[in-house]
């Protein structure tokens, strides 16, 4: 199977922060779902995803206002109806890890909400899984 | 050991929402990770802490806006710098469970972000753990 | 008549506060709207419901960064289609009260957008009058 | 007494509304304390305030998303260390009132965080009270 | 053509700052842009309208948190569906410029996502234009 | 000159929108902006900077709920204090060009706040040159 993977940087600012001043974990629980699925929706080629299964998680390190935080999400494996990812989270100004996921699961929906097989395989690198869409452009 | 729960009911509304309508499983993890985290603070009388662990999470169910979200969260033990709780979450308007976490572990630190041993072995009910700070009464 | 009480904590964070480090008191009036209004929609089984009028407000004590605010609704009475809720609100490690509301009323809409009459005397501590919806269970 | 008066106009987005698509009552008393704290602010000349007191409030009508809202907010009078402002706000797009407010009390403190005379009696349309800070010119 | 001119403050809290302490530009930006649309929906009395073009910024100065922050827009042209506006910006406290933006252009739309000739050619001060929507009233 | 290029992907959530349901200008340029400063850090190897000109930019086309954004920043030239950089935004589900964007000014500041000289001429694709923090690893 091709691998693939996606890196995504983020900036922790203030309203990120614990009132200690470090990175509070549910800030960053949620930076990794969201970006998890827009790297779903370029492997399944449907934004039709819900989150179905996170493993376990352990916070090694932590970080404060102004670090950079750098998500690396690879493709582990497609599933019938869903796909899993991994991700690697690092700090990237202390050059710790901050923590890692092994298995985050989405599944792919129809559009009456139940799970509908996807029939791939294999990851790609580019976008053109992803649904067309009418052109919006402006005059 | 004495039992301790607090609940907390969340009302969904569209910036917790993805695009297809339903609620964004980061955002769920947000406010886990926010009320356990108060939760925390009431038992250990420590407001310095940092999540330290997450056991693995499975989506059962979803919900959409308008629905009322209960998340329960139940004291399972001490540890010598640590509190370990467990997290359960219900859809209101469904009767639905949406997720069970069974493990979520803080650990107080120190005026050195050290953890420091906190000699509990038992859940409170009440605040009266909760450090006292002066007062900020207006004139 | 049955009293009903329900309690929130909320931790103040950056986002909350003014320029010079104390709680925003917009913010405290915003988290006070929205749990009322959960608050009701558990008494009157309806959440098309509207805040029609709040009494006058007395800030006697401030907040700030890592405070814990505990916010306490009792409920006043039912009107023909409205409710009746009161606020107390404390600074948990000061100990001090921060304001009292004495009177939230919030009135409950039909689908035509008009007050409805709700019958009811009686506050309730269960969800039992809450609309059942249809389960969104995932595969 | 000269009088004063400030009008800020806000635009209802999806993010302020309930889950029945109608403008939430606390999103909205979070721009009023934050527009009014502002206005005051060009009265005394002092940006270290805090609101003390806020008059009964009637939601007379509503708003939805799209609509235009429109404050209103003129100065009543000068205590010894406070100000006190009345506001008026509409829909603009119904032409409706949505809520008066005839007193919003604020308190200016000093550095030791304890209300301060200031000895104002007149209102100003103008900015020339604000405090002067350094220039922060780029290069 | 008459003038028209519209001032709208802003205080700048932690959610706007960088890491450094200072007004991050696209917290301005993002100011700028929806101040700037409301401003041309009064004019236009449409408001389905989208940004057109935005001519080139120069940073001037910066601000820091607690500044205040005072944009003025004035209207400069009609075009045949377009109109185009300037926007200057200056820190009250520090009174230097922060920016000036020489053309901001607003397209207005029809209901078929095109643009539509509005056929005015001079700007107005008050609300008149501005569509006329349904009562909102509460009981 | 190496090139050097980084790309972000954005999914377009409710809080983006304008009531019609487009991409809200302002939402795209904060998006633009802090990503290019995040950018800007990895190569001029300096936290401490601030957004000096953003040369015009032409709305293209629009993007609506649910479509998602591709950012692509390159390296244009090193100044003496200076880096420049281009910007591409591109909608993946319409293939459309959203907008582009010839010139962005990044200026770097040393501790006293005035544009410190780097001695750089080249891109670089790594992260070698981010200042290093000490640890922050937990237990």
């Amino acid at each position: 199977m091709t691998t693939a993977s996606y890196t995504v940087r983020k900036w922790v600012k203030p309203e990120d922060l614990n009132q200690h001043g470090t990175l509070f974990g549910g800030s960053l629980l949620r930076w990794i779902d969201e970006e998890a699925a827009i790297c779903a929706i370029f492997q399944l080629g449907n934004d039709r995803l819900v989150t179905k299964f996170i493993s376990e998680i352990n916070f090694v390190s932590s970080a404060v206002q102004g670090d950079l935080i750098e998500m690396n999400f690879s493709v582990v494996k497609f599933g019938r109806t869903s796909i899993t990812l991994s991700c690697h989270v690092r700090n990237v100004l202390t050059r710790d890890e901050v923590l890692t996921i092994s298995t985050i699961v989405f599944v792919g929906l129809g559009s009456d909400g139940l799970p509908v097989a996807h029939g791939l395989t294999d990851a790609t690198q580019g976008s053109e899984r992803v649904p067309f869409r009418e052109s919006r452009r402006l005059g």
